[in-house]
């Protein structure tokens, strides 16, 4: 079986970075199958590309490397790691962005050496695509560090619960379709608050008529607010932060 | 040989949408080639997604296995499909979008079980990407799903034969470079008319002046309306829908 | 070991063009890596193609084939061409997008043969992608057409040596973060002067406070103009073209 290295960047494609980096990872690991899963991570959003990662990383195959590239200290003291998390590899910085896979139990990280003459600006090129391409072709995870007990973790916001009962969270992101995406897991019906709109919940968009706007649960868990047919992010005035309640029926 | 399995969505890719789909076909089905198409469908535009499943899915190797998922009915009762037709297999929604495959004669469509523990939003994930996974790891085609005698056919609009032998066509999309594909087939010469602008039909853009307006026979053999280094889209006033008018000369 | 076909597009992907080109690819060369580089090149701009060329060109493994297709000249006069050089091959128009290649010593071009079914509009899927295809699938590369001798060749503007030491120079591209690569290659600290604006010259962003523009030297050797967290274009009023001076210290 060919191995596989994914590649999640915010560097669009239109400069030819990424294509070096590919290069470089194929010309390390020749006969890698380089799947591509984003490039279009909001300029420097170490937030957006950890949320990301949440989504995709576990779903792949034992094995899968999976390099994250989302790294607005490029070139500062920040470091650089590597992750063994339940048979998967990460690569990428040491800012949180690695964060699903760090946050499981048994992870392990480790310090990446920064190669000697790597360039100031493109780790993507010179330290993480060469850490990446190491265990596609056989090298032994241990290999490329010592060992990082203290690893950056970030968490998404816990919601709030209030005095009524209610939960308080918020938007945790805004997706390319408008939806909001909030921080609530939610195992009933009850009544969603936005501001001061009570926002019907659904089990699906179909269930409101074009341009009305519903709260569902999305397609990990979480409650979701959208407008059918439009952009609940516009419609509503959400972005990330915005509060949402939810009292359970009842 | 490996199974091809290609990709058009309207998710965008920064999400993580897309990379999720990717990692259930890559777990359901190792060592497939995954072949991104677009993900830049305009969202739940199937009239778009359709046009483009007609230039691509035939052109691939027979055993080619296209995912299609442009999917504003999700979590509706509108149903899913998967498709065998001239040795290629089409998973998607029964929306349509598959259209180009299922008017070819012998095609078969069967409708595809949705899993019980399906999201209801992201059928992409749940629904799609495991049934192309299925004939990837080479399940047979039947077991998908059964017999669907009816699923929806959409047709790109026929142009009209006028009483002075002209036809009047229309605009059925723009593309990226602005350029207007419209639904006429031509084989002669002849005159072009949008609006009530004449606009000289040529062989190629380079054979009209930077900035000036042409009419063409595009790569699929339908009548183009161009504009050299320009937008005919934005120059012209054009949309979908916009008629335009054909005489053959003589 | 699989061959690599890698793709450097204007198209876009919305359209199907792309989809088209890998469909011939992969049924004329059953088995073949084809690998996504770019298809956000910004249309007709020949001149963001080369350099996004003369990055990535070399760094695949030999052997690797790099379809080019920005072609603002299709279906005029302007050839074809397939360019071998250090053991990598080389496919697309000839108007200087691949000189990177082209100038290296020992390459060798060919004029290709246009097949005369060929659409006139649509060469990347009629005349390129099969010429692609050919080395992929084991054939000569000679049995791809006739020597040229003289394809077109673009360099990056010199800089140029003023009466004071200093070099006078210019921005040859705007990244996506706003960053403006120049011509310059600089080995030492020294003074940049971008206009009437001195620019501290440091190591990395991180080097400034967020919002603060800075020079360093970038991935590929050439100085580059950036403002922390923001962009330089933006900032500071730089495109294309914008004259930047540095006079080395002492």
């Amino acid at each position: 079986m060919r191995p596989i290295v994914t590649l999640l960047t915010d560097f669009g494609t239109a400069d030819g970075y990424v294509a070096e980096m590919k290069g470089v990872i194929l010309s390390g690991a020749p006969g890698t199958d380089v799947v591509d899963l984003s490039h279009d991570i909001p300029p420097h959003d170490v937030h957006a590309a950890r949320l990301a990662v949440a989504r995709y990383w576990h779903r792949f195959p034992p094995g899968t490397i999976h390099l994250v590239v989302v790294d607005p200290g490029v070139g500062t003291a920040r470091g650089a790691i590597v992750v063994a998390s339940d048979e998967r590899f990460l690569v990428g910085p040491d800012n949180g962005v690695l964060s699903p896979a760090l946050l499981r139990p048994g992870a392990l990280a480790l310090a990446l050496r920064v190669p000697p003459r790597a360039s100031a600006t493109f780790h993507g090129r010179d330290v993480f695509a060469p850490a990446a391409a190491a265990p596609a072709r056989g090298e032994p995870f241990e290999s490329l560090g010592t060992v990082h007990a203290s690893p950056t973790r970030l968490r998404t916001p816990e919601p709030v619960r209030e005095v009524d009962g209610g939960i308080r969270g918020e938007v945790i992101v805004i997706d390319r379709f408008g939806n909001a995406v909030t921080n609530i897991v939610v195992r009933q019906p009850g009544t969603v608050t936005v501001g001061a709109q009570a926002v019907p919940m659904k089990r699906t968009y179909g269930d409101v008529a074009s341009g009305d706007p519903l709260a569902l649960v999305g397609s990990n868990g979480f409650l979701e607010i959208a407008v059918r047919d439009g952009s609940a992010a516009h419609h509503l005035g959400l972005s990330r932060g915005s509060v949402v309640r939810f009292l359970a029926d009842g």
